[in-house]
């Protein structure tokens, strides 16, 4: 997919289990960090949201595992972020393998921001700069 | 729902996160220990069988959550599993949380074996005694 | 060791790695689970003393691996915690493998709790609960 | 530390724990890929390794944390490795916080290779490659 926001990294040994592959738990883990580096290069940052009494928290997941990642390959998470009805992000993310860019897992992974206060979803402004498909397309590697 | 499988715990420390709540990551950890247990109690060892050249793997994860695990609660996790066509294992799995009996988060897993000899799926004869779903009933505490 | 507590478990799955051994950072994390349950059995909330100001954090980790714990293993964390000095806590844990009673870990970690406002070490009256060594011998299965 | 290999990254989010630092067993995690690499480096791959009977394992941690990693921050980790006796290798490892060269920990990791067959450990020729501290120095970044 033609992606808004890529993160790139590589398979760490502890990720991988008895059958040789990295366990798809981990895979939810690079969703997060790649989410988590889009947020932090609109300005968000999810842990000082949390002390101001929002949190972002995911409602739903949708990962198909098409082929598995084994130890010491690289990789590429592709985020593209929209908005679904009036308080939802609908993340798209992809990780491809680098080398014969295997899709690895494609996921649809849905986002509220939960005021505490209120205890109800809330959709803050800031959360559109996520949005911002057409004229954004930025490369984070770390 | 009505499971065939149930196993309980209780949230460890470290699997909290800086929002004091579980990160949704830990939740396909306690669905995959939950389908480990039920394939034990079955004779079927996810290391053995890989070793026999036959890998469990999981192929899709939909997964609901509707609201958050804390630090020190206990839950049960509950596992019905299903055959859909020819190949492969539905797991309905549910995350619930004792005491005022919340659903946390709600999951269908489908897994399937693969022959590494032959390069694809497989349904041994042993993955059927997963299926005996009126006449089996367990609890395993662990 | 006689021990002032222990903690009940079994391996889980996803805690074992491509040797088919528990990865070591996990010992560390049963190390973790087995003293925030101590703490709690004296009605200290790690969660809550840290919104509190207290931080309760590892300085020092001396942890000897004489063996490997395997999938489906059950084992036992036995936790003696004694006071070094004025503010530190140095937490002696073992990991023995139920059935052979093999030793598989043996540490010494050392606790002391920050405050954050004043930026060092304090040692709070609540901690000194843990260390009533010869009159507590509890178990806790979890 | 003047160090033989060093390995760059970055905190991911899902590290982080209810304090909002890294726990401290993500820091074996980090001297565990810091150590692959510079397997990997030289040669040795630990998976093919284990499937030719020969096990790398860890059999001490020595660990003191100095202070603590947060969100996003960025961290080196230094290894040097030296022989000890005629068996262990022991991995001096340090994790320094990029930005304020804060020594956040400082660990003694020591190692040795167990052949299967023989039930002990052995120490191939190939691990002398690791051992050439005057003439080699490495940065992997991933």
């Amino acid at each position: 997919m033609k992606s808004q926001f890529t993160w790139q990294s590589v398979v760490r040994s502890y990720e991988i289990d008895v059958q040789g592959i990295v366990n798809n738990a981990h895979y939810l883990n690079y969703f997060e960090h790649a989410r988590a580096q889009v947020l932090l290069s609109c300005g968000i940052d999810v842990g000082n949201w949390h002390h101001q009494g929002l949190d972002l928290v995911i409602v739903h997941i949708d990962m198909a595992i098409k082929t598995s990642l084994r130890a010491n390959q690289q990789f590429v998470v592709h985020t593209n972020i929209n908005k679904q009805g009036k308080l939802r992000l609908v993340c798209e993310q992809h990780i491809i393998r680098t080398g014969d860019d295997a899709l690895i897992a494609k996921a649809k992974n849905t986002v509220v921001c939960v005021s505490r206060e209120r205890g109800k979803p809330v959709f803050p402004d800031a959360l559109n700069a996520l949005l911002d498909n057409n004229t954004r397309q930025e490369t984070i590697n770390v």
